[in-house]
């Protein structure tokens, strides 16, 4: 499937000389893998929103920093735009390349530099997946908190680019809060160390500007990572609910109650049953919505934990509360949520996976908002989300091969995002904006803020060349899209429209 | 007292016309206050650190954002540098005002304008004192948690400001951990709204980089904080040491426990002696070093947690372990702790408080390294410490009147500075760098990362007129200082050098 694609972009983007850019490289970097043939390419024309395809003109796969250095100043000296890639699993297209661009792939940079057990830090390059973290740490009885669904095959440096959270966020926080510091190459290929082991920096907060920044503003080379002592014990509950706004009540009550759950995640009647059908956890199909729950620490605080949860999932109106009696049952439950993808994509053709983020409170709202647009827009959509945190990931169904329910998925899907933006949430919880998001920016943005990003951008890459049209709408963009907030009738900074 | 002040900077300041600025901003904003004689000027000569002094040209104290909209608007116009002040009480000089500039004090800003109890939100603006929010949460069993030791009288704009921590900051966060939102006006008048009630926000990381940026890219008008739930119980325990490298291993073996107390604070035999003798605080004044360790939340947690430090703190080689018996020993306790630096203050007739952050593990090879500084710069230095999260307050004990000493004192508080980034820590910790610590930041950074930082300056105020002179070194300074690291044997952006 594809969606509508805007073509402009690569047509305000410099016009570059392939194999004259090809024979430069490969005479400054004889030892850098370059591909150039198409078919070597394809492979690299899509991240995991495959409704995006560009073949790039070149795939560069640096292997060492100082190559990555010249690399970059060279597609300087030459204007070549530069895209990023890390594993390529990314939901929102910010790996999406440039048909007049280079794809920069960090796949042989998968060493993990050093584990300091005592200082509980890692140091690894940005191609290391972000399962093998915690693999390599495992000896020391520590980990990597950060869990994307995506773990096992997505790398460090992509969930650097796009701030990727996971099931444990609420309570371990998202990949800005698991970073201490950054080693960055800039588009004029100088190094920059951002951070340290130390809680504050001075000056301003690069580390944290850098975090989700998709490869706008540099190269990631080499990322300090936090890591975490595993929990003594890990216990799960799954609660039932014959209507989704208890559930959500629940959800409220529990983090009311002072509790802060390893991992807290609501998946309604559709997803129930599609995980159900797939994998067969044991849930009940019945149910409007379930929540599992599960509590993570020392032995004595969990049991405490656990007791105080099943209260509160009662009082809120839980038809069932069901406690996994040991590892297998706790992996069986985990096991439908982390299925519930691929189990929700075997009830249509396709699917299309958002990422919003509400403030908790408005859960109930906003699930009858999407129930109201579903209709509307006549798609069935399921929803799984990280509850504790707001985080929704609704799955809207629908066939590619049918234009009309293309259309119709793409549009539900934007009208989903401005929801979370209308109550006071945001377009993205954990995907980060890439390609797909990049009209809804003009919802949750007025132009000030935009033009405040555009000369952020600008203060690291002045002539536009990293990731160009991602991320960042342009103004012109907005103001087509109908989401600009004019200011004076003018559009501000016109020289801003060529990125 | 003073120290050695650098001229250069009001120097390199346009030149402006007092009274052409004063008729104008009069015309346009009748109803703002305007001080402009120099009785009245007098107060605001400095922040809390008092070593600095100027008068500022003039003082507007606005009390509505459309104010401050006009009086930014005005000063763009006019060439006019602006330099923010919240409550006056910051420790590094980040609110020293210009001589040819105007002071914006934000304290008719007092006014909480919302609680959100079960959002567990409040917005308010800047003026607002740290400990009145929660006070006003208090009624709905919320508090606001970052606490730094002036929270009595800071505000929270300021807090914004210098990112500010507190003895909880270890479990509960800096400033920017406990911040969802904030409205900005830039220099242009124009308002920002950064960050939403949601976890992640898409585009660039504003609201992170507005943090601690010390008024250099905006003013904050309205914040929009994090409200924590009241723990339930907390508990202090108080261990004494005969070394305090056997206390500096206590603290790592209680983070390495799984344990994150409340607070985990360590002060050395000097800071002892001194606390003791101001407040009788019963603590042990022969021993080398004390920790003070408080563990909050609910009752059964906090019981086997005080049990385990207990424990922990015996292995490690305590001499003894007490736990405070009730309310009142507690408040002891702490009293003594939080009359630290005056009761150092006692000892000498001026001290000068430092603010480093290093690597936790590398604590009692810093506090050895201290000790032989303030041997060779023959002065005493009494250490008192966030030991948790190895944030540092070594206060130099001088006079003043002695020029000798005073130079002396400065010199050691860089060095310590410097060492704190030799072991790959910070020059701040929660105190922000000013114009305090601005040679230090030539350690902490090499040229390249000081080109960004000027580089998104730029990006928010290319007339450099919002706080010039603070937090960020120019090229030049660093020059002198020793400390650049030049590139091609050139200085980049020789047009910076004005800032």
């Amino acid at each position: 499937m594809s969606f509508m694609f805007d073509e402009r972009l690569d047509g305000a983007l410099p016009t570059v000389d392939k194999a004259a850019v090809t024979s430069r490289l490969h005479e400054v970097l004889p030892h850098m893998t370059l591909l150039s043939e198409p078919e070597d390419l394809r492979p690299f024309e899509c991240d995991g929103l495959s409704a995006y395809r560009t073949v790039p003109m070149l795939v560069a796969m640096p292997e060492r920093i100082e190559q990555v250095q010249t690399l970059m100043r060279e597609c300087r000296a030459l204007n070549v735009p530069v895209v990023t890639r890390g594993a390529g699993t990314g939901l929102s297209g910010g790996a999406l390349p440039l048909e007049r661009g280079l794809l920069l792939v960090m796949s042989k940079f998968k060493s993990i530099l050093s584990i300091d057990p005592e200082a509980r830090l890692a140091r690894v390059q940005p191609g290391v997946r972000n399962l093998a973290i915690s693999e390599a740490a495992a000896p020391f009885g520590l980990y990597y908190a950060p869990d994307p669904s995506s773990q096992i095959a997505c790398s460090i440096g992509g969930n650097v680019a796009e701030n990727a959270g996971g099931v444990h966020c609420l309570k371990y926080g998202l990949t800005v809060h698991n970073v201490m510091a950054l080693e960055v190459v800039t588009l004029e290929g100088e190094r920059l160390t951002l951070g340290s082991e130390a809680l504050d920096a001075p000056g301003f907060d690069l580390l944290a500007l850098m975090m989700g920044s998709e490869g706008m503003l540099g190269v990631v080379v080499e990322i300090t990572v936090r890591l975490l002592p595993r929990p003594e014990v890990a216990k799960v509950l799954m609660a039932s609910f014959d209507d989704v706004s208890k559930a959500g009540g629940a959800v409220a009550d529990i983090i009311a109650g002072g509790i802060i759950p390893g991992g807290l995640e609501m998946m309604d009647n559709l997803a129930i049953r599609a995980a159900e059908n797939f994998v067969h956890a044991d849930y009940p199909v019945e149910a409007a919505a379930i929540l599992l729950c599960e509590l993570d620490g020392v032995d004595e605080d969990v049991h405490e934990q656990c007791r105080q949860v099943r209260e509160i999932c009662a009082a809120a109106g839980a038809t069932d509360v069901r406690q996994a009696r040991d590892e297998q049952e706790r992996a069986r439950f985990w096991a439908g949520r982390k299925a519930a993808f691929p189990a929700v994509g075997r009830l249509a053709p396709d699917y299309y996976c958002m990422d919003g983020t509400i403030p908790r409170h408005r859960l109930p709202e906003v699930l009858h908002g999407i129930a109201d647009l579903a209709e509307e827009y006549e798609l069935q959509v399921a929803n799984v989300f990280h509850a504790g945190d707001g985080n929704m990931h609704p799955l809207i169904l629908f066939d590619a091969s049918d234009d009309d329910q293309r259309e119709r998925a793409e549009v539900l899907g934007g009208r989903i995002l401005e929801l979370c933006v209308e109550v006071g949430g945001s377009i993205t919880g954990e995907h980060g904006v890439g390609r797909e998001k990049i009209n809804q920016m003009c919802s949750q943005f007025n132009s000030h803020e935009i033009e405040c990003f555009h000369a952020v951008k600008r203060a690291f890459d002045p002539a536009g060349l990293l990731n160009p049209g991602k991320n960042i709408p342009t103004l012109a963009r907005c103001a087509e899209y109908g989401g600009l907030h004019v200011h004076h009738g003018e559009l501000p900074f016109p020289e801003l429209e060529r990125f």
